[in-house]
């Protein structure tokens, strides 16, 4: 996805802080302003923002205020990575793969084509090194990150007419950012980034076959049901999109234990309720669409699959020689990955696989 | 699984509490009493039940001290749900299917069999109208409760002999709690209970012929893996078990806004570790496993999955016609179920069944 610039002019550049009046807060209280890459009103993820801010204000008693600038408020979609890294803002909730033009390494902490599903990649950050190699990514560039939600699998995206083969991408014009766009240009697709507002004119006037989004929930909120007929699954580019929350280096290294751990417990506790969120608004909202007449539910061909995965581990490797710490990150995201897929594979896939067989349930 | 009972001798009765040398607490500072259901250094569960302990203390700077008493250091495993329903202690961490006993319907709080994974549980809970109704029954019982980890999906169990097909069930003796065993005794297994202590020694003596208990990572702390060949997945009973932390209500209707927001936010922080210490400790553990020749890692067959789905679709079926409470959680949870595996379908079983196919990745 490439959420932050669904609303076109989302990213306004700079805002004077000084032209933004400050709210009265109460005696003792210190502000924490955070800056968000997503649009006023986003479904799940500025919601997601909000949640977290007011969690660290419940959490501290108050003593922590959060105020919460969406896209465009106090800085650009783009900009809250420097905003945070400079103080001009002390937090921002967003999502790392919208840092590739700082270093391609920050995609890891998102996540990437093939790569791990929500669990995986929060027990890979958590429990399996990658917290370690993220903070020194960050500290390089002032920062101290958190994962802070997840929205889930994401799906292939919408298109206008049918995915029969991997010849198909010869000339489609697609929209996907990040490594799998990557992967896409190797298989002749013409990949196309598209501010999210132009998503929806683009796919009817023809201008673009497809678009990957995130999931049924955020995509029916923002219409593009209503303007590609195709829906197709599984989304091979981000499975499990993970949300962070990072505060400036200097403000983190000045806090004292009780508030290092409320804004750490908030964007844990955050990472949980985002996830849930999400994949009850997927089901809810897929119910709806599979009602819909005028919407096709299509699987992408295991042929396609394959080739997608085959891709996806050359651009993942050819990722890594960039320098010796995206080297280690690779190298600990791809062992990780290879004992949790061996785990997956006879837990939830087998589990998954179980329940999907046929056979009379409940009632 | 039947954790609670892994050590033979855990529950010891309600001890006198005025015998336990109570610690000194800083000025201003409330003690709470934390009982588990855990033998003391259980890995995940019970290290589970120190860390959400610690993070309450932190989240509080010190003003909420919680000291964890595992099972039968205040009072046995079986009577934690007793000791904080009447206030003796304040808060238990637990797995609401060891109170079946009370009512069968807690079972869903956990997970019953060919139910929810833990994303899906979390989703259940927290956004599906869930936890309103967990609200209704832990009311009744003088408990507010909340989710507070998940080990993921269960293995099958430990087997010292194949299981070939359905009618090999005939005569098995399996350990196997909760709806789990009624599902196996409907196909003609010896369900047998057996505290967590005596696993190992009837296996070896083939006392048992098979036994669940949780996955490779405290599978194999504690010593299965050598007590019995075959190693079954998936385990159909519970895809992903819910562990829970419940406060006596009047304590926690007590409590001013702050107080319940770091309850309920480290409850909810430790949902996401506990589920991400699991994965990564279940995959390490696997990578383990499969090196060990002693062992053999088998899949139960799909036509013995599909009877025993019917099965649990007719045990969860019969469980909610005890009262109208019991009928309204599993309505929920079954309305919720069919939208959670609609969706699963397409986004998690999708993709891990994609990311398993044949392809070279990454190097």
């Amino acid at each position: 996805m490439n959420r932050r610039q669904f609303v076109a002019g989302a990213s306004v550049g700079v805002a004077a802080a000084s032209a933004l009046p400050m709210p009265a807060i109460a005696q003792g209280a210190r502000e924490l302003k955070m800056v968000t890459i997503w649009p006023k009103g986003l479904p799940g993820l500025q919601s997601g923002a909000e949640r977290v801010a007011q969690s660290i204000t419940a959490l501290s008693g108050g003593r922590l205020q959060v105020k919460v600038f969406p896209a465009g408020q106090l800085v650009g979609a783009m900009e809250s990575f420097d905003a945070v890294s400079s103080g001009l803002a002390d937090l921002y909730h967003g999502s790392e793969v919208t840092w590739a033009g700082k270093s391609a390494t920050f995609a890891y902490f998102c996540n990437v084509p093939f790569g791990l599903t929500a669990d995986e990649i929060n027990a890979w950050v958590y429990y399996g090194g990658g917290q370690a190699l993220w903070d020194e990514l960050s500290a390089g560039f002032g920062l101290k990150a958190f994962l802070c939600g997840n929205t889930g699998p994401q799906m292939g995206g919408w298109f206008t007419k049918e995915l029969t083969s991997v010849e198909a991408f010869k000339g489609l014009r697609y929209r996907m950012p990040g490594m799998g766009g990557d992967v896409l240009r190797r298989l002749g697709a013409v990949v196309v980034t598209l501010p999210g507002g132009e998503i929806i004119p683009s796919l009817r006037s023809g201008a673009i076959d497809a678009s990957e989004f995130v999931g049924p929930w955020i995509d029916m909120a923002v219409g593009l049901h209503k303007a590609a007929k195709y829906y197709y699954y599984p989304g091979f580019h981000e499975p499990g999109a993970a949300v962070s929350l990072a505060v400036n280096k200097k403000l983190w290294d000045s806090l004292d234990g009780t508030d290092k751990s409320i804004i750490e417990g908030a964007a844990a506790a955050e990472n949980t309720r985002s996830l849930a969120e999400a994949t009850a608004g997927n089901a809810t909202a897929l119910e709806q669409l599979v009602k819909d007449p005028e919407i096709q539910i299509r699987k992408v061909d295991d042929t396609i699959l394959q080739e997608l995965g085959k891709i996806s581990g050359e651009v993942l490797s050819e990722s890594s020689r960039k320098d010796d710490l995206s080297r280690r990150v690779y190298d600990s995201f791809i062992k990780f990955r290879t004992a949790a897929v061996r785990w997956g594979d006879i837990s939830e896939r087998a589990f998954l696989n179980a329940r999907a067989l046929p056979y009379p349930f409940g009632g």
